[in-house]
């Protein structure tokens, strides 16, 4: 037994989340003091209070900023509140699926089970499971939504806050948008935890010491984050692309007026993409890997040791680190708001990046502590079918190697997007000789950017895999994930900054204070990149951890590649990727379509528009963002839900884990590759704009032949790194979750053609 | 026992293979009777003979035809030459290589030693093994090299033929092309063939009755074949590209001259990259694929029953198939050049794709008569480590599935590439939101376009697995591979044809010609399609066929993803045709620099090139391109040559295994899409400029902005369609290739760092 006792580790749990969700409710306090004009009260009629202020603004500006902002907010509730009537259907069908499957495993019977592993005890029928699966699963989905809804709600509190926080200095502006940042972090992570603990308090009550019934159910809420992030990252994905090519087709190439132009119709929804993609659907994609490494972990832990001899603290070290990550997560936080204090555009990036390393060097003490105290110093582990001995040091090396990892995938995601290094600038003296090389130059570099990061995570894999087996995976992955908060505030950052940058645009904002919502907003590309570097690597270890919990779970002694049922499996997994992405990509296009024709017919119908007289019908642009987005996500999110309920049902379990792997080992190079490229034209062009060095001027200044080039590449990209690659994630987690919970079904009634033939 | 007497095998082996050789001379034989004015003879005096002539032109013309066709042979030959030169150095290394990783196996041991799977049995010393193994391996290289010379020289031969045939009608021309392509087509299979047939009886005067020995250093045959196609296909890829950016971009962007215009330094480089990449660089593809699919069959088939028991006709099975493939080619060949004359320009595409099923369709018939024939009706087939009983109609499954498993593949890339259909003339619509929808769309068709192909690709190897485990996939590979003589005829028509318009335009022919040769020119880029698409069919069934013959020379008994060390192999093989084509993409853009400054430098310094009045350096060009090509290959050569070496050495085969595993299934899904777009893109231009519907004529015409944007698409393509992509084909199949040439080493030696651990 570990150090820890059970008393102590629940009120560990419970504090460490109720305190994360405390500190994320104090930093909205602290936002909420900057005062923007307008908002209390019905009409625009209360003044900004502010200190003294820099700049040129009035109070026209801030009335604007009030509005834009306004207008904002509406968008991105009404896009949650129609994604919420899908989910809601699909929640009620899926969720019927999962009770039917499960439930049918033994006939919807309710008599008590001999357990599986832990041998002579009885364990809580199979129809239990499926009920318990089915709550969990929308337990998952339902905490993703609340921490979705609470982000986006932040986010667009915050964007003309800092916008407004942007005429006192930009070390204001940065806190402004880093606090609240900080607050969808946390709430997240916190949130996550605290509802996963308290379902395990709950589901308890019934299932009593049945911890392998327990734990299986509990992987539902897995599938419930994952299955929310579907949603949340392709439907997002397709938003913000759609809204961003459709305003920027008619806008800035049919009417040749500047980006974020308030008499863009499309103008609104694009900013509402900003915050609909990037906030809301990289929040469900990290809360699902958070949400299902957590259920592979436990799920593994169940069916050895801890789980068979009830040692409750050692099976809940997941959760311990978890919560020692949010502690840690507190302190780094206090480094960029309190402990330093930004007073110059330069050192806005260093901030952000140092975030990272010191809650990676924190986290690793962290994890050693918990590693000692949670669990005892040496035990078993359910190795597929046979038991491996492992010691707690162990387990030290396996959370801190996904941490580790995490960061070497953030630093070289950085190296191959950002314009402070040659990779970008090669693409960048690429558009010299046109476009067409400026592609070339931009998918090379993406293909390139996959080596170190594969390397990073295989080593990961191959530590955390042999000192500890799948539960090894589940934990490398969780130490990956373990400082969330701070990944996610620093991502949730960037388009806060953008937001307000946009909004200074719209309201006319004096020239200096543009100039400071860019620099806040450049670090936030950078940021961005990085975080999907996280999304990605944490991605690739949960589907692997989720891949071996099936596995076990499906009773399946080896994935043989030598045997025809595996290895189609493995080449038609590996081509999934290539059609989802060949889907999502169409989806952008098709939902971009629907938005230029909208925007055309208002500047052709709506006279004075383009006088800047008539104020345009913005409502109906994100409308049609919103319902085209939507219905888009259709295609690819079936390709992904059913995908593996028909593999596994018409070909069985070991073609299903064909799939799985194959997915996974072809989805991660084509996910980094597409983030990285886009990226990298992104901050091409951002180069040749900004020109600060001599060899950027060369290549600029905007309008020269070699920016129109860049445009180009920057255009090509866009899908790829908001829309196609990030939803890659989802494909292969939610798969492989799927197959998780779907596995006794597939196990006792699977492989119907196989049986028929 | 089969029908067939050992004798009768022989025979007919030999018999086919000469005939073969025999009818490709008899066709050169034909097309040598269109005469070239100053080809014989030392000057430029004789008149070409010809019949009455249509068309307007004069000696002049032909005169020039016969000077353009010199300078492209020139340049082609000594692009060859050069490459042999790099090529004997690496020969001459890799051969030491061969013998020393080999020979060390049992420390260079000249005793015989107890055979591993022929129980009971003396089997012939490591050491043996070792130089049999080099001396095959040199064979194999040279085969192809001979092979794809004189490819070279017919196709150089027939180019400027097939231009002036034009004069007299399409159908004239189209014949001469044609027959060419045949040439290189059956000198190709016959050569492989009968190299192949002679150097294992060769070898039997040595091994006797050690058939395990015998089989197991023939497929340094393989290893041979494949090293070639290394140079073929990835220098090769590099050098056309490199030529053809290099013209375009100074040529058609800076002078604003057209393409084909013989001011332009390049265009000889341009016209000799055609032969040297689809010509040469296909060819050896193919004869790689189809030394090693007949190689990884007759190992697996001599450690089965066929070896032990000594029945020589089964086990000569596979180059039965590909003698009655020469056979069946051969009927076919007569359909096109015999039976049916081409009056009109539509009926070229039908019957050039008429071939590729009248070959299936003759073959299967083939196929059954051989498997009834050379195959007893029962016989067991080693499957890792047990016997596997197999009846001779599963045989005839296998092969044939593999064959069908060719055409299906091949319709669907032309469905993809084709502007006839909808995908493509999709693409050209996108056009006219401008380049970047028009690579978005492309990109998005490319990842479309692989999953027919995948779906085609994992029922040929269920079917041929299930049937007859790893001997069935290498034998359906054979069976795709079964009509490449008809496969090649009608690929390397396309680069004739090319080529024939080329000299047209440099000639100055009349515009009559000139169209003839682009409707000729026009088909082939459909079968120039069609043929990519089989080539990596056959790479990845032949690539799975190696990788189970090393499977089973490692002793490996499961490759089980659900070991650290396989699965961390699995995916960093999956990243390889990554970093692989990071570098293949990179090479092109280096070595089309060098050439832009070249041709740069000529316009610049030739006082009255533009003008027309001085001639360019042709010759510097080719040198630039063919010294840039081979230098720029060494980084991606390696990176395939070393990582087998580097896994199998410090990791162990089961590492090695995953890495096959990985890079296979990743392989093959990027080669299909870079192939795809590269080529969807190059026809959405063509559909642009032809103009031949309504759709189309609404982007036109040339110089419209659609079209500026289908020329970028284009653009970006070529290097993926004919550099990165086809190269992929060679990553796959030479990696596995290798590691089972090496196989006794990894197995004795490897591992070294886990061992260290």
């Amino acid at each position: 037994m570990g150090v820890l006792s059970e008393g102590f580790t629940e009120v560990l749990i419970l504090v460490a989340s109720l305190v994360g969700i405390g500190f994320a409710l104090f930093q909205w306090f602290l936002v909420s003091k900057v005062r923007v004009s307008g908002e209390s009260g019905s009409g625009y009629s209360d003044r900004l209070i502010g200190e003294e202020e820099e700049g040129v603004d009035n109070l026209d500006a801030s009335l604007k900023c009030a509005e834009i902002q306004n207008a904002i907010s509406i968008g991105a509730t009404s896009f949650l509140f129609t994604e919420y009537k899908y989910l809601s259907i699909f929640m009620g069908v899926f969720g019927a699926i999962i009770f039917l499957f499960l439930g049918s495993v033994k006939g919807f019977s309710t008599k008590s089970e001999p357990c599986t592993y832990s041998k002579g005890n009885l364990c809580k029928p199979a129809l239990a499971n499926a009920i318990f699966s089915t709550i969990a699963f929308l337990l998952g989905a339902l905490t993703s939504v609340l921490s979705g809804f609470l982000g986006m709600k932040i986010a667009t509190y915050a964007n003309a806050r800092t916008t407004l926080q942007a005429r006192k200095g930009v070390g204001k502006a940065f806190i402004t948008a880093f606090r609240s940042g900080a607050v969808m972090g946390f709430l997240l992570s916190a949130n996550g935890l605290l509802v996963l603990y308290v379902s395990i308090n709950l589901f308890k009550l019934y299932y009593g010491d049945d911890w392998e019934g327990l734990y299986e159910s509990i992987t539902g809420y897995g599938l419930g984050g994952s299955s929310m992030a579907l949603f949340g990252r392709v439907g997002g994905g397709i938003y913000t692309k759609a809204a961003d090519v459709g305003a920027d087709l008619v806008g800035k190439v049919e009417r040749n007026i500047p980006e974020d132009d308030p008499r863009n119709p499309a103008v609104i929804a694009d900013n509402v993409g900003d915050n609909v993609g990037d906030i809301a659907g990289m929040g469900s994609d990290l809360f699902g890997s958070y949400a299902e490494s957590s259920c592979a972990a436990l799920f593994v832990a169940s069916i050895s040791q801890f789980g068979i001899n009830h040692d409750y603290t050692a099976m809940s070290y997941p959760l311990i680190i978890s919560a020692m990550g949010i502690i840690v997560c507190l302190v780094t936080t206090l480094f960029a708001t309190d402990l330093f204090e930004i007073k110059n555009v330069s050192e806005i990036e260093p901030s952000l990046k140092r975030q990272l390393v010191i809650s990676t060097i924190l986290m690793t003490a962290g994890i050693a502590i918990v590693s000692f105290l949670a669990l005892p110093s040496e035990f078993t582990l359910f190795d597929f079918g046979t038991d491996k001995l492992v010691k707690n040091w162990h387990l030290f090396f396996c959370v801190a190697i996904g941490l580790w990892a995490g960061l070497v995938i953030g630093y070289t995601t950085e190296y191959y997007t950002s314009n402070a290094y040659s990779p970008v600038q090669d693409v960048a003296d690429s558009c010299r000789t046109g476009a067409a090389t400026n592609v070339i130059f931009g998918l090379a570099l993406g293909y390139k950017s996959v080596i170190i990061p594969i390397f990073a995570i295989a080593i990961a894999i191959y530590v955390s895999f042999s000192m500890a087996a799948m539960y090894g995976i589940a934990m490398a992955a969780l130490g990956m994930l373990s400082t969330i908060s701070t990944c996610l505030a620093i991502d949730a950052y960037g388009p806060i900054s953008d937001n307000a940058g946009g909004i200074a645009e719209m309201a006319g904002m004096s020239h200096k204070i543009r100039e400071r919502t860019d620099a806040l907003d450049a670090a936030g590309n950078t940021t961005a990149a990085i975080g999907k570097g996280f999304a990605i690597g944490s991605a690739a270890l949960v589907s692997l951890a989720l891949f071996g919990a099936f596995v076990s779970r499906a009773g399946i002694k080896a994935v043989d590649v030598l045997t025809p049922k595996v290895f189609i499996g493995l080449i038609i997994g590996a081509m999934l990727p290539y059609w989802f992405s060949a889907m999502t990509m169409k989806s952008v296009g098709s939902a971009a379509l629907k938005m230029v024709e909208e925007v055309r017919r208002q500047f052709n119908t709506i006279p004075g528009l383009m006088e800047g007289r008539v104020k345009p019908d913005y409502a109906n642009c994100v409308k049609i963002s919103t319902d085209a987005s939507l219905r888009e996500m259709i295609p690819p999110g079936a390709l992904v839900m059913l995908t593996p309920l028909i593999a596994g049902t018409f070909f069985g379990v070991e073609t299903l884990a064909g799939v799985l792997a194959g997915s996974l080992v072809s989805g991660v190079q084509i996910a980094i590759s597409a983030s990285n490229t886009g990226g990298a034209w992104d901050n091409a062009k951002k180069y040749i704009e900004a020109g600060v060095s001599e060899h950027a001027r060369s290549l600029g200044p905007k309008g020269s032949d070699p920016h129109k080039a860049a445009v180009i590449g920057d255009t090509v990209g866009d899908p790829l790194k908001d829309t196609s690659g990030p939803s890659l994630n989802i494909l292969i987690k939610l798969m492989a979750v799927e197959s998780l919970v779907f596995a006794p079904f597939f196990a006792t009634h699977g492989g119907l053609l196989f049986k028929l033939l």
